[in-house]
């Protein structure tokens, strides 16, 4: 996706140890045309797999996760960090947030809003070591529902998480791969991002 | 807002002491059409306050920011509730939630994404004792920007968040305002949302 490659190049930037910083756009500050583009992209590319659900985690997968479902017309799954006291029966995961210093965070979905006849697409911010992405897996089949995708933002192909989601048949697509940070320079992998 | 009263008529669920579940549409799952139609709405009510930014806090507060974003075509900052390592320059400020059993949350927005020349409005999923929204306006004043307007999507009016914005003398909005919840029954201010 072009004009996500163009803004990351411009905005985003390499804190060092593979991290990007993409709070001026998408995770702190969210530019609204963007993220409108984004969840275009994502519309087009899934739309063939006929998600009843959109799941995400909360708190930077929300905006990619919306806008893509305001088109799909398909309900957005949240998960989240923390059970809230509205929430009685939930299924939960552990995954480990490299933005929050390697810490251990729950995510928690209620068995309300999925179950076995849903059909699931899964959407985030990023596909870096594919930690959150796997425990979202993870509950979904704790559902009983079917994964049908699974979309992220940027891929940090340099993280293994494509390799780390080797099992998985559903397609797996990201708007922009990036493989290498050098220094204040963004690599991007072309060849993944074909045609877009 | 009709179509938002009737969805918490028919989907809402009242825990006791004053906690209102929203999960099914709003604050768990979201419902993309509803949503889209709260971001139009509030783009209706504040286009003419002309704001460069929203403002709201992680994470039920970034679906209708987005939602309203996208059609005012303004940037959405959403408060993290711990400072990323992406971050560096922050302002904090305390707020307390009561869905996480009364636990004191940090809001935390970098300086790079509020300052001098911001004219910002305000969205919040809840307006019920003003807490987050309060931390919202101090944040506000750190960065030295404009405060040019409050919305909520839902406001609890028996918990007095109305008075303790008293000194607050731009608009405050609410899509929806609950006066009172008896046991399953929700009753409407229909006073305060009149021609909505």
């Amino acid at each position: 996706m072009k004009v996500l490659k163009d803004r990351i190049t411009k905005d985003g930037k390499h804190l060092g140890n593979g991290i990007l910083k993409v709070d001026g756009f998408m995770n702190h500050q969210i530019d609204p045309i963007l993220m409108k583009e984004i969840g275009e992209e994502f519309a087009r590319l899934f739309a063939g797999t006929n998600p009843t659900k959109i799941l995400t985690a909360e708190a930077s997968g929300i905006a990619p996760a919306v806008s893509a479902g305001m088109i799909l017309k398909v309900p957005i799954v949240f998960a989240k960090k923390k059970q809230p006291i509205t929430m009685t029966e939930a299924y939960k995961e552990q995954s480990i947030s490299p933005t929050k210093g390697g810490a251990t965070v729950e995510l928690v979905v209620s068995s309300e809003y999925l179950g076995p006849e849903d059909r699931v697409l899964i959407l985030d911010d990023f596909l870096s070591s594919a930690r959150t992405i796997k425990a979202l897996i993870k509950l979904i089949d704790h559902s009983g529902a079917t994964l049908v995708g699974i979309g992220a933002v940027i891929e940090k192909s340099f993280s293994g998480g494509r390799d780390a989601l080797e099992g998985v048949t559903v397609p797996v697509e990201s708007l922009a791969v990036i493989k290498e940070m050098d220094g204040e320079t963004i690599i991007f992998n072309e060849e993944l991002m074909a045609g877009r």
